[in-house]
């Protein structure tokens, strides 16, 4: 079977089954384990704190086009995909090391203007860039491990969900794919909206300090959503044995995406990268995090029973269900699936 | 300028400077952090230990030839560059993200068996493979990120060289970059020394007990022969701003490497890829090192005071300078460079 057949998903799975019946978790390394492969970040127990780590990965015509992004701003996305898992686990991001695999015939100012994205950024959540590699490639490929910590235990995970739990995100849904499709099809709207689908796409902001607090206000779920909604809450409804109810009204999407994007349900529902926050939690916790959290927070669904059927449907304001064929952005299977909706 | 212009070396540096320029040192992770950019890894001070962290990345064509090497060996070499970088850290390692980018077209069974490769040597060193990344691209790309700890603050280091220190090295030199002229030349060499070249080529044993041990008794600098004996002890003299010589007919050559490959000094000299470790010591430590480590270890040269002239310099049994106008493996600007050696 070629991995291009078992997809990304069916690829970590692979991975994991793989690692999981050859290795020896007598280790002492492997009993500190809290969070192995499965969550937005691994996590293990240190002397005073739970440590966290992630690695993230952007390869040149897979996950950027140099005619889109600058390599200023490709220096912080490297940076922001890692942080925003370090956000789902309501971690504090620290340290960095960033694995550059390049051709020899790029401009050395490409890096310089990379590194300087990539800083700015890291300033601003006071992470410490202390290493990594840089290896020749026929094609760009940035690999960026973060690694964090929090509070003994006390983080967010994709496997604490229940039935009955109220499903909420924060900001706006479908934005960065909207950003694309401006950027690739070089629409220009007006220049205040280009700038708002631009900066979603190319310079998105992690929701660090969001995640903390969701953890100080008791939610104990959430995901970042960067393959799509729909893929992300899936991710949720595997790894908790539940399933998941949305309400398509009720998405949040930016005013000017609603407008210009006649597809931006699909958008909104799978187009990956938005980076913001999906939490679960019951009612009087989902209160207490809108008034504590700055951005806007929008309950969209609800957590239900697991059952045998899709583990995630969406219905129309006349409650009829909106069919999902393929939730969102898969490495190896597709493209963004956004023919995949078919209202009945 | 081209990256190719620049060079490897200065490619980092650059990185560095860029980083160094344009961070805030300020935050608490900066404060941590013992070891940043220009060592075997990285290391920063958590609680009760010093944590290390360090990150690889092997690309297909670049790195290695799928054709040579089995996917199961790929896997353990992945792991094993890393923990090399850890072991010359005197270090323990203990978690381990991988991140994979793989066309489409890749059978199945190849990750498999990369997995069980890897996880064959975690297992020999406890080490947890804790989560990581896949992503479709072009070529295979392997990024492995590597965290593990030492007591407080007793490491290896790169920059505590000293005038008047032996040189000394574990092992043979020059067997890997054999093995890699054997397996490309399809040349066979009697069977027990094909094995031997070719295990120390395709699945490099890390010298994560010595060292400990180095640690242990007493030595302060290491390094490990990644990218070719001369290239490593430079980067060595330049940290520690010293210079080093070393006698030619002192190199431990492994007696069929010698027999066999008539180019065996430059081999021994730039060939990358020995992950034996290098390190400088006084000779009291250097006699305790010989009688505590089980493997071989042979002095080799000498660390002088630091002069203009180039940092390293290799001399054969007359004592005439064998120059080197090239010191090994350095991406971007050459491949191996065992044409670089020229006997006045």
């Amino acid at each position: 079977m070629k991995v291009s057949e078992l997809g990304e998903f069916g690829l970590i799975e692979l991975i994991h089954t793989s690692i999981a019946r050859r290795c020896d978790m007598r280790s002492t390394a492997w009993q500190e384990v809290i969070v192995g492969i499965g969550d937005d970040a691994a996590a293990w127990q240190s002397a005073d704190e739970t440590q966290l780590a992630t690695t993230d990965t952007m390869v040149q015509d897979i996950h950027f086009n140099p005619d889109i992004i600058s390599w200023e701003e490709l220096g912080w996305k490297a940076l922001a995909v890692n942080l925003s898992d370090i956000a789902a686990m309501g971690g504090i991001p620290k340290y960095a090391l960033l694995s550059l695999s390049l051709p020899g015939d790029l401009d050395v100012e490409a890096i310089s203007q990379f590194c300087d994205g990539m800083v700015g950024l890291a300033k601003q959540f006071g992470v410490a860039m202390i290493g990594g590699n840089v290896s020749a490639s026929p094609n760009v490929v940035i690999t960026l491990t973060l690694i964090g910590c929090c509070e003994d235990g006390r983080m967010l995970r994709r496997s604490t969900a229940s039935p009955g739990e109220l499903i909420a995100v924060t900001g706006c849904l479908g934005t960065s794919a909207a950003g694309l499709e401006m950027l690739s099809s070089k629409a220009v709207p007006d220049r205040e909206t280009a700038t708002v689908l631009r900066q979603s796409h190319v310079k998105p902001t992690p929701r660090i300090a969001e995640g903390q607090i969701l953890v100080e206000q008791g939610v104990k779920t959430a995901i970042d959503i960067s393959d799509g909604l729909v893929n992300d809450l899936d991710h949720v409804c595997q790894s908790s044995r539940v399933n998941a109810r949305i309400e398509a009204e009720l998405l949040p999407v930016h005013s000017a995406v609603a407008v210009l994007f006649p597809n931006h349900l699909d958008l909104a529902l799978c187009g990956g990268e938005d980076y913001e926050l999906l939490f679960t939690a019951d009612e009087a916790t989902t209160a207490r995090v809108k008034l504590a959290l700055a951005c806007p927070v929008t309950v969209i669904g609800k957590i239900t029973e697991e059952k045998p059927a899709t583990r995630v449907t969406v219905v129309n304001t006349q409650g009829e269900l909106i069919t999902c064929s393929k939730g969102g952005w898969e490495h190896f299977r597709n493209e963004f699936a956004n023919t995949g909706f078919t209202q009945p």
